[in-house]
């Protein structure tokens, strides 16, 4: 692409720095950004850098947080006694868009994959032992991506926990609501038959 | 979606002003640009503030410009008394990505189209046709989208220069290079059989 403005070609190289914007796009949003008003700009421009210059990560549980202990961490309300350990933050707006979760979370930062260089030195999981250890949480819930790394992720985590008196579950694998049972793949459609559950546990729980 | 933090929120909720972007996107960019280091943040914040508040437009062809006058109205070896008629940045971009254009443009802003309330006056059309009485060029070429819009616009346009010793011509429509004949819409086929060419100039052109 051929500019003449280094302004304009400057914004547009650092959009498509992006990930999954290439130029093209870059140059709409560009173009886009040059026709909205100077103070909207700005405040963009802002809200992008403040974000990275004072977000801070919660001492306890390592989530994005505004303050040094995050607002889930520090909410009476919630049930500090569970804790939900995740891969991401991705995992944590996900899982709290439910409203259906009243306990805390753990984020790992990442999951134990071998293949890609990241042992458990990597993740926050001493951090979740000591906390386990100090706060004696009566359950600890693993919701990690099923599949191999995570099960391995969670083999590990559970064997550094086995001494300790806490209950450790996992979140339920199976068909998906409104999945169909003939496009599952096989993994699921077995693992989905050997955990089944008394029809009595699944009609009360809806 | 629930955020634990209103500065992680905020810069989500800007990037999701963007068009085409919706707010899983949002989410993605922004923590991609969290896992970045602070210094590149702050470049690219501060690429599109200043890109916003010190971009100009040239005072001969509405092009944007880091100068009053572009870089490419303002280049000796640019042919100045060739000028292309474009609807938008957009357009010159594209066309000076050929590399095989070396005269100047005209950025009218958009297109006459009574349908979404925008006429003559709102565009470049006036400075287009001064620009002309005043420097004599010897040809315009309009390079506008082959539509009803376009064809409106030239229209309109080339009445205004009627009295002045300027050669208007316009692109070429046709086939697209690479295209096939048989999936060509019926108005650009009859078009491109009635507006046919001699093929010594055809030859000669490659």
């Amino acid at each position: 692409m051929q500019f003449s403005s280094e302004l304009l070609e400057n914004a547009v190289n650092e959009f498509a720095r992006l990930p999954g914007i290439g130029k093209k796009t870059a140059l709409r949003l560009v173009l886009h950004l040059l026709k909205t008003e100077t103070e909207k700009v700005e405040s963009f421009g802002e809200a992008i850098v403040r974000m990275r210059q004072e977000i801070k990560f919660c001492q306890r549980c390592f989530n994005v947080s505004d303050t040094d202990i995050c607002a889930i961490c520090s909410n009476p309300l919630r049930k500090q006694n569970l804790i939900c350990v995740v891969e991401s933050i991705r995992d944590v707006i996900a899982i709290e868009s439910t409203q259906q979760f009243s306990g805390t979370y753990h984020i790992l930062g990442g999951i134990i994959s071998p293949l890609d260089g990241i042992g458990p030195d990597q993740l926050n999981i001493e951090a979740l032992v000591q906390r386990i250890k100090n706060d004696q949480p009566e359950e600890v819930i693993f919701a990690l991506n099923p599949n191999i790394q995570g099960d391995t992720t969670i083999y590990y985590i559970q064997k550094k926990l086995a001494s300790l008196p806490v209950k450790v579950t996992t979140i339920a694998r199976g068909i998906s609501f409104g999945g169909e049972l003939e496009y599952a793949d096989e993994m699921t459609l077995a693992r989905s038959i050997s955990n089944r559950l008394p029809v009595e546990s699944y009609v009360s729980n809806r």
